[in-house]
């Protein structure tokens, strides 16, 4: 494994390309949303660097995942908090690493039940191999290849750091 | 508006890269979805060229789609057929023109109401800009880029062509 993508440094690429990307598809009032943990971390950093005037959502898609009756209830849940309507509105969807699709799935549908945007894009900071669905971020920090054996997840809240393993 | 695109010189471009794909991703035992009806049209063909084993499948995902009460109830409506089990299946959603990804949102909730799939990958003969969710094909024929007021949709399903239109 080459040396590991330093979180601070994607932030700064992924606060400049989102930046061009609003400004390149005319979208004036972007509502972010970051899932959580990881994703809010990032989102949290990207909404303060780039002064956006709505306040920042948070979805936890726990109990979207399409997994959920394999893991059973999570004690740890915390509620999803959405300051603002969701209905017609473009939502800028934040996660840390994009993996297999499955929980952008779960976040657009949780997002759905809450009114129907204009258009969600995808922001991450980081996007791995290993897609299992056909959802694909609109701006990533660095794609990285990496094995199914592999596993990359972001640590925070600060210092934020990515932490690698492989299976044994 | 330069000529429109042939859409059987796009077919035979995405039967050799559905190929190489499925080579590529080791998908053995791929299960083809076309959607009702313009992806269906391409599924059929693209099935057929690549000599699948499995039966194809067609979706029609009307009750699916997030402005369904917006337009009604539709009476053409035919219902879906998907003659494998989906669950823990490796597959291949077929469309004629990706535009918002709304479409393709709704299609995989539907499939997912089956079952869980290992993968779901996205075929489609065009990829036209619009997007408005995170969504994209792995496998298409031409990008073409329209302004919001001109429209390109499949005509079929012998012979297959595409119909430009421009808003007044």
């Amino acid at each position: 494994m080459s040396p590991l993508p330093d979180p601070h440094t994607l932030l700064k690429k992924i606060t400049q390309e989102t930046r061009t990307f609003l400004d390149r598809h005319h979208i004036n009032d972007p509502h972010m949303v970051g899932i959580h943990t990881g994703g809010s971390w990032v989102a949290q950093a990207l909404h303060q660097a780039l002064s956006l005037k709505q306040e920042l959502g948070t979805l936890d898609i726990s109990f979207y995942r399409d997994d959920y009756t394999r893991i059973g209830l999570n004690p740890q849940v915390k509620p999803s908090h959405l300051p603002f309507v969701v209905e017609d509105r473009d939502i800028l969807l934040v996660d840390d690493v994009l993996h297999t699709g499955r929980t952008i799935r779960a976040a657009l549908n949780e997002l759905f039940d809450y009114g129907r945007p204009r258009s969600i894009h995808l922001i991450v900071l980081l996007d791995r191999s290993g897609r299992e669905l056909p959802i694909q971020a609109d701006v990533s920090g660095q794609h990285l290849s990496l094995r199914p054996d592999q596993h990359i997840k972001l640590q925070g809240p600060e210092p934020l750091q990515f932490i690698f393993s492989e299976d044994c």
